[in-house]
């Protein structure tokens, strides 16, 4: 036991003596009565509502004392709370598919069994570079009734004045604060986003300059503006850090200068971040965690990102913007990775985030070197997934052939050092299969979750719907799908995204799939895929057992419904298509079914095809 | 004792049996002999001079088979080694004055009493974002004949070949790669400072984007090419951090585009790095820490920086660059910040570092919140000083007004709680001064360092000589310095730098002035100041005590050689004054002393001025 447990330890010790013994009273009740939950009210802990002060310390205090003392809920009053980054708790945290760095966390929800945070209302607005939620190696914990949003956005917006030749002219409103500095554009964050006052001028220009860092941006996205969701068939415009600006007529007009410059006059222009220090919940190593009734109207990365922990549910929540912006998250609303038990998502809204609705998968990671030939040193391969967690002892592995993606072994985990963010060495059981070698892959044989998505209504993102890469079962019904992409998609590679997927028993039923595809995120209604080389596909069959049946389908042309790659069983029965107007037919026509290397794929008459 | 203490002793213990029952030889030695300081060979463990693979994981492995041994010696073979950062040891790092961050180490010295790595003429070739030495919570270490350098230098260089109207051609050598993206100037890695055989070319070019921020600039500076030192009165370029650029005729021939372009055709660009985040040397809580015959050819950051450590000699080392570079460390080449017990300066050569060869200072904290009449909250200011430990329980602080910068007070911290990274609480043991206000600062009341600086040569640096903000005995001589800014720098202040200083008794003797002040970096050869507000000018007397005599000032026209501000008592007396023509003479002539609110000042008439 650490020294700091034992602390713990004897502090419970003496709470424990002093309440039974009825020397402390808690909420007014003696302790030694029925025992009810604790609950612990944050405004009899000096949280006022609708107070601009800086909340921070008070809150990571309220949370340190609840964990001595056992609370079991915190309730909040309705209205507004502010955080600055100045006190909060620094940790540095590897967040897979987000950036690394050392985050600074408002509620820092730390090795904890047992708490519910109702904030019955309460709308925290967070100010600067911080991160919202931390719930690290902790269990049964429950979010409800409770918005996160940012007084600056981490993106920012414009309205579209003109386009001409290598130019184009801006309008930046004044909640996205932004400077011409050597003549190129810069985003800055907002002066009433630096919390203390005891500083000069100066000083403060110089901490915003460091917090410019946050506003860097990296491309640009075109929306439209009545439709509020990416304009028809626009690409992300790859303008760089620094687009070449200059100030003209009018009050926070600017004309920007690239090459790659198109758009229509009127629509929005959102300039994507370059990185994603600042997802809103950051759920690790945990398990039964509940998201219910909360908001996310912004985040600098993902909204909910949940990794190696178990059972997860978000329901009755919103992914959407604030105060008229065009963008929530700058990234996923949620996203999953190496998960277990059960992942829940239902009765959702998940609008205008910057990447898909969700991302469920696990981690592959690629053999650097053979060792002895029970020990290997394995690599995480993508820059945000170095330092994630791959295994720990006991657990197996697959060893899988990396052309192919074909699992031919498991192994048992018998020792593990982490040498450092990028490298792990590995002792196994059983001494390797001799098939493996440099540049094959593992992942982690897991408990694979249940996937239940229901009821939820997906729209207005950037790129995809969901990406459904788990091998349990996985249930997609009742949804409403409007992206600008593939409304799902089934996928899994080991050369790029390192992203380990590969259903075994999908059923998509009673879903209206309402135009989507009006973008470039690929080129199916439902896609599945598997990045497999050339000379496996004949072999290889990655994702098996998908039915999809009365869903109804309204598409703006007859473009592809299923693209289908290395599948093994598929019915498409009962689904009702029906053609709309709602955009311009695309001019390259192609059937609705496209399959390749699959087998028993069945598309049965009993779907209705209408107004083609 | 934590459990890995515990482990360490059990480790001791057993190899303490093992060794004195004879079980155990070292270095074929039997233990129980004569006990030799143990020694150990890296070329005994694997380490094979000149060969190009990764030394990194050896090394590591070595240090803490060393330590857990107790070896006292650690020798090298004279040849190459060369380190990647795949397999460093990661520790998120506050270094004063450089840039916080997850620092990927090579050879981490840490918690060792008596180490001696003895290069013999070693050179450590370091790759890509890493941290080549750090020494933390350590005594009696000595690193000598070893010199380190970069395979791909953090700034980069190029040749002036043209200059327009807002533009500049220039060539930039294979050593330094850069691309044209979204038509701005990136610079890159080094292809071959990525180590891994097996990735991919997709995922080496997602690794380099990643490593690209190492390589971000943030301004240029000329240098004359014959001299090989900063062009005569140029200034900083402030071109952003991606200036315009497109390919011009002539392979690797750019011409970049921006207002303030000015320089010389012939002369060498130089692209400052935007971030310092790695240092050669940290030293930090150490104590009797040695530099001898150490070379540093490059490092991305201070060459050695050393802070809240005791006793550190740098001896008969070089700073210098390599492979006819125009540039060594992209910072001060060695710095000291809140050091106790000696520094010493002796024999060095420090030449063309990208800012000054030594500054030696405390730390100013501001008072951000009073709690109660013993309780403030304090704030570290400067970002490159969040993270600092100002002090510990124990340690007396001045308190200090900040506009005058006058010490009112003292006081024992008693408690001390890090909030963050910014902030600090601390208790003190008697009552609060009842002058102390928010924005006033604390700072360390130190053991301040008696300082040597002795036979060293300063040359073609950015910037200043040395700024030698110290109490203690400071003394300056048998040096030549040769800086386009003040030669030498007496400063301080709470309101920008927050760097306490205020020398008290300062000899610089038997120096030579050759030249200096050939840039913009300083008003004179030798500069006393302070950051004082104008209304206490007439009072405050931040710099005492001061004697400057028996040196040698090689001027090249009547500019300032003493410019002094808040001194109480100097005497500059026997010095050779010698008119020379190595530059232009400036426009603005100026008398050679200029004096403002001091007293005692005594510019004695045994000094002698030739040829003006």
């Amino acid at each position: 036991m650490s020294k700091e447990k034992w602390l713990d330890f004897l502090l419970i010790c003496c709470f424990w003596i002093a309440s039974t013994s009825g020397v402390v009273s808690i909420n007014g009740a003696n302790a030694s009565q029925a025992k009810p939950a604790k609950v612990m009210a944050v405004v009899d802990h000096g949280m006022i509502k609708d107070e601009p002060a800086d909340s921070t310390a008070k809150i990571i205090k309220l949370l340190i004392k609840a964990k001595k003392e056992g609370v079991k809920k915190i309730v909040f009053e309705k209205g507004r709370y502010d955080f600055y980054p100045d006190r909060a708790q620094e940790h540095y945290l590897y967040v897979s598919n987000n950036d690394e760095g050392l985050k600074r966390v408002i509620f820092p929800i730390i090795d904890l069994d047992g708490l519910v945070i109702d904030g019955q209302g309460a709308n925290f607005v967070f100010h600067g570079g911080v991160n919202p939620f931390l719930v690290q190696d902790s269990s049964h914990i429950t979010l409800k009734n409770l918005s996160i949003d940012f007084q600056r956005t981490f993106h920012s917006e414009a309205t579209i004045l003109g386009v001409g030749s290598g130019y184009m002219d801006l309008h930046i409103p004044q909640a996205f604060p932004y400077d011409i500095k050597s003549g190129t554009l810069k985003f800055l964050p907002q002066a009433d986003d630096v919390a203390d006052s005891s500083s000069t001028q100066r000083l403060r220009a110089r901490k915003e300059m460091d917090q410019h860092r946050e506003y860097i941006y990296k491309r640009m996205l075109e929306f439209d503006v009545d439709k509020r969701e990416t304009a028809y068939m626009v690409k992300d415009l790859n303008i760089g850090t620094s687009v070449r600006a200059e100030k003209i007529s009018g009050t926070r007009n600017v004309r920007i200068f690239h090459p790659v410059l198109t758009g229509t006059v009127g629509n929005t222009m959102v300039f994507q971040p370059k990185y994603r220090n600042f997802p809103g919940f950051i759920v690790t190593e945990s398990s039964d965690v509940i998201f219910d009734n909360v908001t996310i109207h912004h985040a600098g990365g993902m909204g909910i990102i949940a990794e190696n922990s178990h059972n997860i549910t978000v329901k009755n929540s919103h992914v959407t913007p604030s105060h008229n912006r065009m963008v929530s998250t700058t990234a996923d609303a949620t996203h999953f990775v190496n998960c277990t038990g059960k992942i829940e998502l239902i009765n959702n809204v998940f609008e205008n985030q910057k990447d898909d609705a969700t991302n469920i998968h696990g981690i592959y990671a690629m053999v650097d070197n053979i060792i002895d030939q029970k020990t290997l040193e394995i690599r995480l391969q993508h820059p945000q997934q170095w330092g994630f967690r791959l295994a720990a002892k006991g657990d197996v592995l697959e060893l899988v052939q990396g052309p192919s993606m074909k699992t031919y072994g498991t192994n048992q985990v018998t020792q593990i050092e982490r040498i450092s963010k990028e490298i792990t060495r590995i002792t196994f059981d059983d001494i390797i299969d001799k098939r493996l070698s440099i540049g094959d892959s593992v992942a982690r044989v897991r408990d694979y979750p249940e996937v239940l998505i229901k009821g939820n209504i997906i729209r207005r993102n950037r790129a995809r719907g969901m990406l459904l890469n788990c091998r349990g079962k996985t249930i997609v019904e009742n949804n409403t799908f409007h992206a600008p992409g593939a409304a799902l998609m089934f996928q899994g590679d080991a050369n790029y995204w390192f992203e380990q997927g590969g259903v075994t028993d999908l059923v998509i039923r009673n879903n209206v799939f309402d135009n989507s595809n009006f973008g470039v995120w690929g080129k199916a209604i439902i896609a599945v895929d598997a990045g497999i080389s050339a000379e496996h596909k004949e072999s290889a069959r990655y994702n098996k057992n998908i039915l999809i049946e009365n869903n109804t389908f309204n598409v703006y042309d007859n473009g592809l419904l299923l693209d289908l790659f290395s599948v093994d069983g598929l019915i498409f029965r009962n689904n009702k298509i029906n053609k709309t107007n709602a955009y311009p037919e695309r001019k390259v026509k192609q059937a609705f079914f496209r399959i390749k290397f699959s087998d028993d794929i069945n598309i049965e008459d009993s779907n209705e095809f209408t107004g083609f």
